[in-house]
């Protein structure tokens, strides 16, 4: 039996003083706000136990972490066919880069990059009368927590400065991988970004990905096995950022990372794990947090190589 | 308990048809003569045992598998050290692409796509008098079989036609990335590609990844475990060229590929498992034997994820 | 002495066949509308003769020959600070590709690719608290001709197609290389490039080109000789897209084109050129206009070369 | 009347301060050796004259001006079919660029870029049972020259040091874009580049070019007046290395410039013009002999716009 309860707490000891390293991301006015001392870490084994440290319980925005669910969504909704619009390969370059997008004529090379999120909202654009409803309430029944909210502040001051956003939502246009009026892609891929909640969420949130598409405690199968098997695959992969070899290097688990410095990461018929630290490194993920990771992985001997 | 015989005979007679789809690489001659109705799949598990279907004594050109073990001798050799001459991090474009090496100043962006391989076959040459005979030395002990030889007319085909590896070779060069010359960078390069084994061979011989580092029979220390686990992460990431997403999304191990057909792929802690067939697919992996991992994964239900 | 209108009148027997083999642009659905059956052709010398053949009368869309205009116009308001925010080079890739605007953090080539003629747009709107009317009347001085309008249908046309401008608009924003609402840029930008004017016209408008800067009847400064020498350059470089060399080599005179058909150009002390054919080729620049002018080079003897 | 001689001796009055501002080529070694403080130029009028400041006999490397020869005789040798294997469009990124290459499958740009002139050199092997004496030979004409020679330590230097010459030419071979062995092209290719003339050597040497194809002393008939303006304007839009629209820009003249420091222009109908000083622009042309070209167009008043 690991004592995941102590071990925490020695992560957390150890990678506080990385907390000030970081450069917390100041591209979107409102997330450079937040203080960069809050670091928090929470595990969620599929038996339904939670165990935590630091401030895990409290909210902040999940920016890219969102992709997992909206895919999540967009592959129940439509399976398969998600994949004549968007990619499965890692994409060699930054998250929000435009090079590749035309060499490959406006397929982004995968769902977990911005463009190919922008190709997964569009989907659910089509999917729902109501899709900001249906995916809170999504996240919500993952988290087990009807906390879990919508940041209006945070979404406003991202659609104000998202120049970079609209140029890829008008560039996939161009191509015509985009069904929907540009606007209303952003509108909904900025409020998917600017979901608030919290680390101890994040692990509950993702258990069913850890547990084959099964959530752990209502046992709705959210996902077939397969499914599950493959998003934590994207992951893996294309989940950190142009970081994702390095990451799968050194902590050895499928993960996704947000600007706002939360990763969550799942350990296949284990558990599920998030931690949230401010400060980001150079690849734009939490530099606090990629460090507890490897720790985790490397004092519990867990991953998945 | 698993019956793999059994199972291995069942993926065998349905991938059989797909041989016929896939293109033997014709642009290395004397591979282009290799009969497309070969088909061989072995599984080595780390109690010693290997099972195996078809073709599996017959030797074929190891080619780009051959990386595996080089990178592995270079990280015995030098450790980390290696990390400051090549990355870790998905192409995100052809295996022999120079466009990446232009952008990012002469540093391969992973060891296991072609210029990545010549500047670890670079740090091997500075290593060792006789690097040809110790790496032969090395994958037969791994493969505990002398059998394993060294096709010199492989690699003479390979040298007279290898016209894009002199390309990224010459350009690492103007780098500064090789410190050997040229010619014995690629005459190193071309030896370890056309190393011939056979299907049960490779099985046996990527053991060691799948046992922490360690040789099931002999228990030798090959690597550290961490050394043998960040090794399958960089073969998922970046093992199966262009497709390495796709292929972690069908199949879910860490596997890599060469184009004289052959994919050798690890599950942690479980086994190693080899599969042979030259037909390759759009992305120059084994088609039917891409197939035939995926349908092995599938029916065991074992895979990282 | 020359006799043009003879010369005009062979080139315009000679090329009509080509008119059929040009393909309309399409992507700017009015444009898709125009006859490809129009030819014109117009000549005036710096006496101030104008020669045409054909509908050299009718107004057309001038779409990126507009782009001289407001370069011309940046260049009179701000002089050679414009350099800061835009190059003076060949792109070497298509109009309006973004890798190029990526690799060099926002900074377009030159100002006559569409990413640099939203940044001179930006630069107008700063100039002027009416810049639409100025260019207008600009424009109609330049042609001595009031007949020169704003074609709304176009202008709404291309607003409502024109992703891949509002792409490249918002990338050069999120690089802060426009100072002014990104729609307010593609506005005044999508207004000037559907000013309709002759092919009469047009000779008469850049006669100011040829002639050092100086407007041959009203004998006006429009820019100084050097200026005017400068837009000379850019116009062989970098004025007829991605052809722009294979242009000069053929043609060899400083021109620039646009979709809707027309090319003008320029002899130095000597004259201003116009033609008129909506069929494009591959390139973009008109099939029969880019004949008819190699012709009269060829013909005449007159070339910068 | 231009008095050529005092406007020549006040350039160089201006600009030999700017020799010690410009950085020698050190990539090859044998240029790193040349004084910088060297400064010549000459003026070569179509009636035979010729002027000069400076060291203007003496020596030095050509270089890249050689692709304007070999070109030449390309063009005499096999005429349009050349356009078949190299393109004439400016290249839009640096002079030994491989991305290009790549995703225009070994076509290059044009051929005063590397890529391209290593295709003209293959042509050129494919003319003459002795390429080199036959190129030594015309150059020597070319100049009215015989000590005009070939500088065996510049090339052996070069052939030492080129690793992205050889990384492009080998990439050329593997699309098959070179017929010749790589080595015997690269062999050649060095060959043309350590010609070794004067200033004096070169300004009548580009005469013909200034003269519509017609040697003005012999009045051979080197290439058809087309052919001669045709060269013009690949010099005007691709002879100076990425920075070929700057030089139109703020020169005006069709020029090649080569990084032993040498540039020679021509201005139709007018004159051939030359300057040497080793001292290079972070584009690689010659830094002071820019600049002189500059004032030389502006003293003048000549240019071709």
């Amino acid at each position: 039996m690991i004592d995941f309860q102590s071990i925490l707490e020695d992560i957390a000891d150890e990678v506080r003083p990385l907390c000030a390293d970081g450069r917390v991301a100041d591209y979107i006015p409102m997330l450079a706000c937040v203080p960069r001392d809050r670091f928090a870490m929470s595990v969620a084994t599929l038996d339904g136990q939670v165990y935590s440290v630091g401030d895990s319980e409290e909210n902040f925005s999940i920016q890219s972490i969102s992709k997992v669910y909206t895919l999540t969504l967009a592959l129940k909704g439509i399976g398969d066919e998600l994949w004549e619009r968007v990619g499965r390969e890692p994409s060699g370059s930054a998250f929000n880069s435009l090079v590749q997008l035309e060499s490959e004529r406006g397929i982004p090379r995968n769902p977990l990059i911005n463009a190919g999120a922008h190709v997964v909202a569009d989907v659910l654009l089509g999917l729902s009368a109501d899709p900001r409803s249906d995916l809170l309430e999504f996240v919500r029944r993952r988290a087990n927590d009807p906390s879990v909210y919508h940041d209006k502040e945070v979404a406003l001051s991202e659609n104000l400065t998202g120049f970079r956003n609209r140029a890829l939502a008008n560039f996939l246009k161009s191509f015509d991988n985009l069904t929907h009026p540009v606007d209303d892609v952003l509108d909904f891929y900025f409020y998917q970004c600017s979901l608030a909640m919290s680390c101890a969420d994040l692990a509950r949130g993702f258990s069913f990905l850890a547990n084959r598409g099964v959530c752990p405690w209502t046992h709705e199968n959210v996902l077939t096995p397969s499914q599950a098997k493959r998003i934590g695959a994207l992951m893996l992969t294309c989940g950190t950022y142009d970081a994702a070899g390095d990451f799968a290097y050194a902590v050895g688990i499928p993960a996704k990372s947000g600007v706002g410095g939360g990763i969550v990461g799942i350990i296949p018929n284990r558990l599920a794990i998030a931690v949230w630290s401010p400060g980001l490194n150079a690849s734009g993920n939490s530099l606090a947090g990629t460090a507890a990771l490897e720790l985790f992985t490397t004092k519990t001997g867990l991953s998945v190589f």
